[in-house]
C-alpha cells in the first residue's frame, strides 16, 4: 500500500500506535504479575488503565478521520514486548527482575514519547488541533509513567538489586 | 542463561545495545540514501559516524568488564529498523518519505535515549563511574541527533510534505 501524503503517513503512524497500545494492554498484566515490589506492580497496573484510555483516544481520532484503526502491526513494540518477556524468562532473582522490568518499561515509554511527539507535530501541521490535543494528553501520561518508573528505580529497586550481589549470587 | 545480579543484567542490556548500534550502522546508510533533503541526508550520514564511535565506546566498556560484547540480538531495534524499511518501501513521494524517515529516526533516538539512561543509572549504582561517563557521552549524542531531526522536521520537511497534498495527491 503506497503512502502519498502527510495525512496518509500520519494515519499509518497512528495505526502503528493502535497496534502498539494493544500489545501493551496484553503485556502490562504480565509485567505487573512478574513484579515483586508492590510499588512497581501498582505502576504497571495503573499504566494498564491509562493505556486502555490511550487506545480509546486513538479510536476517537480514527472516527474523526473516518478511517479504520486496524491493519498495522507495530514491529518496534513487538520487539520491546519480547525484551520484557526475556526479563521475565531469564531473571529469577526478584529484585534484579524488578530492575529489568523497569528498564523494559522505560524503553517502551521512551519509544512512545518519541512516537507521540512526532504524531503531535504532524497533527498540528495538518490543522488537526483537536487530535493534537488528544495526543498531547497521552504524551503527558507517557512522560509521567516514565518518571514514575524512574523514581521507583532510583529510590528502591536498583539499590535492592545491587545489594543482591553479595547475598544471593555469592 | 539465567541473570542473577544487577551487574549481569547491566551487561546483558549493554550487549543489547551493541546489537542495536550494529543494526543502526547497517540501516543508516540506507536511510541516508533514501532521503531527498540534503540536510536530512547529512544528518543520517553524520549520525552514522557517531554511531560507529558509540559502538567503540561499548566495546571499550566490555573490555573493562572483561566480558564478550556479542551474543545478544536487540529485538526492539530489529522492529525499529523494520519500520524505517517500511517507509522506504511504501512512501515514494520524496517529501512525505523524508517526513517518514525522520519519524522512524526519532523513534530510534528516543528508544536509545531511554536505554542509555537506564544503563547510566545502573553503571553509577554499580560504582562503574568511568563506564557511566562513556555512556553519558553517547546519551548526549543521541539527544543531539534527536534534536537535529526535530529541527529538520519542523523547519523543513513536514511543511513540504503537507504542501504535497494539493500537488501530487490530487
Amino acid at each position: 500500500m503506497e503512502i502519498k501524503t502527510l495525512k496518509e503517513l500520519y494515519t499509518d503512524l497512528l495505526r502503528d500506535m493502535v497496534s502498539g497500545e494493544k500489545q501493551m494492554i496484553e503485556a502490562l498484566p504480565k509485567m505487573a504479575e512478574a513484579s515483586d515490589t508492590p510499588e512497581l506492580q501498582q505502576a504497571f497496573t495503573g499504566h494498564l488503565a491509562e493505556t486502555k484510555g490511550q487506545l480509546q483516544r486513538l479510536e476517537q481520532i480514527f472516527s474523526m478521520l473516518g478511517e479504520n484503526p486496524s491493519g498495522e502491526t507495530c514491529d518496534a513494540m513487538k520487539g520491546l514486548v519480547k525484551e520484557g518477556k526475556k526479563v521475565i524468562d531469564h531473571v529469577k532473582v526478584e529484585e534484579v527482575r524488578d530492575a529489568g522490568l523497569i528498564a523494559a518499561g522505560q524503553k517502551v515509554e521512551h519509544y512512545e514519547i518519541g512516537s507521540y511527539g512526532t504524531l503531535i507535530a504532524m497533527a498540528k501541521l495538518l490543522g488537526e488541533t483537536q487530535q493534537a490535543q488528544l495526543l498531547e494528553q497521552t504524551l503527558k501520561e507517557e512522560k509521567a509513567a516514565d518518571q514514575k518508573l524512574n523514581n521507583i528505580a532510583v529510590n528502591h529497586v536498583n539499590k535492592l538489586a545491587a545489594n543482591v550481589r553479595s547475598q544471593k549470587a555469592a
